[in-house]
């Protein structure tokens, strides 16, 4: 490896130990902007990308030969790694709607999407790597970030371009779009209080998702505002998992008079167990869906639900990365709340009840 | 162009008019075999080949400089253009199944899968001509068909490999997998009869795919054996497409006892209607979904269903393709009927009526 320190004053014996991270440090910006620019790749300013080479090269860092002897050739295809469904993915909307957002930008620019799909979230890794190592791709759509994901470090690591749809845990490296969480569940859980209700439950989604954890807190933070009784229930997202929180919420001590799912498949399962309980929907439990579709429309009673704009989100998404490969700066966009569409699934908190 | 005729009578002033449906007519083969033949592709035996080319040398056919000049390396990539999805998509589980299954094939195989959306069936080809022209895939997986679909043949003049999901108008050219549209229609009227059903209706998805004119010819044979009045309305799949076909059944002069639908989600939307009407599901009117789904299982009544294996056909799809590239003969894969899941949507016929 040749030493690359001109006049700093570098470990010159062991240049390659010199790690990104003791990079950013030095230069004072994000691991991911030093990877864009050892990388030679677009995403960070002429200003930054000076500073980071002068960090590395007073640091003494070697770049990886095998990474940089790859050419610059652009392979004019996107890529997009997603863990394989789990069987609520069957009727869940968001995923083609995803799909569909994405396409539509990358369509316009003539650039391809090759998709993979992967049991573990970890064997998402190899792909990157493969993929970058051949070029098959110019970058990656990320969904779904974990609240702890190794795909982030990954990515810097490898250098691969990436930009996420929805938010992420760590904001230094890539561009984001995401919705307005805060927004969402500020307007669901005033909607509610405004019907009189003060004890609302919340069946969300899985645990470990970064997505799950923000409307953690921003329902937290709505209830407290708000002053009601709030409890949360996590599931996997599937009709099954719903209706056994369903049952869960509605057996124990002090039931809630308003319901809010972290999707429409489980909204429209619970009908089936309020129903099964000898209740009805809304005169014992008003309901309410985060993410509205045909389904919400079709059930009995149609469901109250937050229509978000899946599509639109991935669009940008896939928009903010073909403009960091065009040299354009990370991005971290957020979009409207969701618009609260009001059916029948929810109704005023009959005076007299909780 | 060089002429290639050595031992032929071939009209050798002209030898570029020779197209291939001439030398598929002198060789006794399939347009499609010459294409694999000529192209250098897999996909025909070596009888067959030798066949082919004897039969382009006697008609003095003149390869097409252009596409043989790409050279023969693998993209080690199958495309696969999916026609944009109208707004019933959203909901609707055999996409997400199909792609699922698609991938577990080639995933095995190390195989990237290239997707692109189009808004338009005939902006496939151009697509399709594109990744042949820069050998961006290795072949493509067709679903979908149309009775009359553009891109069959634009696909045997391209030369690029292709393997069908479900049945093909035109049987001579490419491997299909497909499910049996027989046997599982006639296991639908079937048990209807065998309910006292003589009255049935049915729900069909849009008139201009082929698998709804299978299920058309299928339907009526079974209604046919089966001595029941049958009639057939058209949709575009979607849940309020499905209510507005159920409403006319429902308010015609003979209504049906028996309703059955070409997916789940209309299905799931007729009970709605049926409820609208101040009717009954199972009481006044069954009712049958082809596809099953967690939508049939949350549904009040749940719904009688067809369990499909779209994963499963998807993946013996994938499969087929690439044995074609490994040189293999075009198969035909027929898959069993699909499994009726009977629900409370059906009931015996009460005696006294129809």
């Amino acid at each position: 490896m040749a030493a690359a320190g001109k006049d700093g004053g570098a470990d010159a014996a062991a240049p390659t130990r010199v790690t990104i991270r003791q990079v950013a440090i030095h230069a004072g910006v994000s691991e991911a902007a030093v990877s864009y620019a050892l990388n030679g790749r677009p995403g960070v300013s002429e200003q930054t990308r000076a500073r980071v080479l002068a960090a590395a090269r007073d640091l003494g860092w070697a770049p990886n030969i095998a990474a940089r002897s790859l050419g610059t050739a652009r392979a004019n295809a996107v890529g997009l790694v997603l863990v394989r469904p789990p069987r609520q993915m069957v009727i869940d909307s968001w995923f083609t709607q995803m799909l569909s957002g994405v396409e539509a930008e990358l369509n316009r620019r003539e650039i391809a999407l090759v998709l993979h799909l992967v049991d573990k979230i970890e064997d998402t890794v190899d792909v990157y790597r493969k993929w970058w190592a051949g070029r098959h791709v110019d970058g990656v759509i990320l969904t779904d970030l974990r609240r702890s994901d190794p795909r982030l470090a990954a990515l810097l690591e490898i250098g691969l371009p990436a930009a996420v749809i929805g938010g992420s845990p760590d904001p230094s490296g890539f561009s984001t779009v995401d919705a307005d969480v805060a927004g969402t569940a500020g307007a669901i859980v005033g909607y509610l209080r405004a019907l009189g209700h003060r004890t609302i439950a919340r069946v969300a989604g899985t645990e470990e998702l970064f997505h799950t954890w923000q409307r953690d807190a921003a329902y937290v933070e709505a209830v407290e505002r708000a002053d009601l009784r709030y409890r949360v229930l996590y599931t996997n997202y599937s009709a099954v998992d719903g209706m056994r929180a369903m049952r869960e919420l509605m057996t124990g001590g002090e039931p809630p008079t308003a319901v809010v799912f972290d999707n429409d498949v489980m909204a429209a399962a619970s009908l089936k167990v309020v129903h099964e309980m000898g209740l009805s929907v809304p005169e014992d439990v008003s309901i309410v869906a985060w993410d509205d579709s045909d389904l919400c429309q079709i059930t009995m009673p149609s469901i109250t639900a937050v229509e978000q704009t899946p599509a639109r989100q991935s669009e940008l998404a896939a928009q903010a990365l073909l403009a960091t490969l065009d040299g354009g700066e990370v991005r971290h966009v957020t979009l409207p709340p969701g618009t609260l569409n009001p059916r029948r699934s929810t109704r005023p908190l009959r005076s007299g009840r909780r």
